[in-house]
């Protein structure tokens, strides 16, 4: 067992704290390969991994928090989500007619707005973190546009991938730059002590892949996971035991 | 990537049937550390692993297939579950008071109630492989009772274990041959070819390890999932691509 097998085999016995892992980042910027790089090899009944796609309809008549709410990890398991509410400050600041879905007037989206989310985010994770119930480590894989273009393109020359290539992939290269930004200002706005961001350098996916991990097994480390005491009178039970 | 990965990747790529795994056993039979041998390096994204516990008082309130509808595999999964419906045909046979607290009255558990539930269970289970949406295997850990009282005391002995033990276990002993003739009548009565009982020598552990992963990689090849198409024109995509 590898030592973030053992402390997650360790987490998941005491079943008393969880750890949520939030990723995000452009598209093939590698969330999914890198969640399977960093979770492969953990014991699959105690991660569940969570992936967020565009909001349903029943998504978009709920908050935005909903759909993570009901994905939230139980005690003594890693949840991983794979993009998260962060989407609805960042995709949603680059198309504010998104917020038309939700019932918004676009011109609602003024400073202030996107200051309410942050603060709602911000309680939302304070209150997960309170009282050391559920750790929570905030990844931004951050790919180079020149990056993201390659791996666009083998995508599309790979049989094995191309069926992942979306159109909207190409559409959304033309707001690279608002991106960057909406990205900086809600990662300089939500990176607390308990709930931090690490923006991790995603061109080199091997190098990516590693601090994640280490990052992830350092914290676990300080979280020092036990085994749960015995339930029961250790020697009344194996004399009662030895008798059947 | 072992075979296994491969196949459980390109299942969840595909992402249009779905595997469940169904394990029973008596306690101490190896079913959470099977699990855990067998599906530990696939990809944790697409393995959903539940265990059933004793019925909440929700649970009781509601068909005992309800909690199993609730975690079925969406497509592209491996399902794992950890007891599952069965345990209404086995423990609640051993112990037909346990009725009540479903609003049944004891004396209704004859032979015809228990034909019932099994024919409840074949169209439950025919329902979900119709048409190749599910395939469904189903195991049982055979453990004799001399291997089980040696598990039970080294799990008191190991100070990492002993959280584990409960009273019941002892209790539960004094029941074992009516737990044989209730898993015998089972799986006599839900073995089918859609979804397949296998019974499996478990006082080896390493063997029944091996022995359930031959099995489901020889289903997953069977089953023979694809890589989907590109949902693109490739030449238009990459020429649109290489103009951002």
């Amino acid at each position: 067992m590898t030592r973030f097998a053992e402390l997650q085999h360790r987490l998941f016995a005491e079943s008393s704290r969880s750890l949520l892992l939030i990723f995000q980042g452009m598209d093939a910027s590698g969330k999914d390969s890198t969640i399977r790089h960093v979770t492969t090899g953990l014991n699959p009944a105690g991660v569940h991994v969570h992936a967020y796609g565009v909001p349903t309809q029943e998504d978009l008549e709920q908050s935005y928090f909903q759909r993570h709410w009901r994905d939230l990890p139980s005690q003594g398991r890693i949840g991983v989500h794979n993009r998260s509410h962060y989407e609805e400050v960042v995709v949603t600041r680059v198309h504010p007619t998104l917020l038309k879905l939700r019932g918004f007037e676009v011109s609602a989206a003024n400073e202030s707005f996107w200051q309410d989310r942050f603060e709602d985010i911000r309680s939302f994770e304070r209150h997960l973190t309170r009282q050391g119930h559920t750790a929570i480590l905030k990844f931004f894989l951050h790919v180079s546009k020149k990056e993201q273009l390659k791996r666009l393109v083998e995508r599309l020359d790979d049989p094995e991938k191309n069926w992942k290539f979306e159109i909207s992939d190409v559409r959304e290269r033309l707001h690279w730059d608002d991106y960057q930004i909406a990205y900086e200002k809600a990662i300089a706005a939500t990176s607390t002590s308990d709930a931090p961001w690490f923006v991790i350098p995603a061109d080199q996916k091997r190098f990516a892949r590693l601090a994640i991990a280490e990052i992830v097994v350092n914290r676990l480390t300080e979280m020092d996971p036990h085994f749960p005491d015995a339930e029961v009178d250790l020697e009344k039970a194996k004399s009662a035991l030895l008798r059947t």
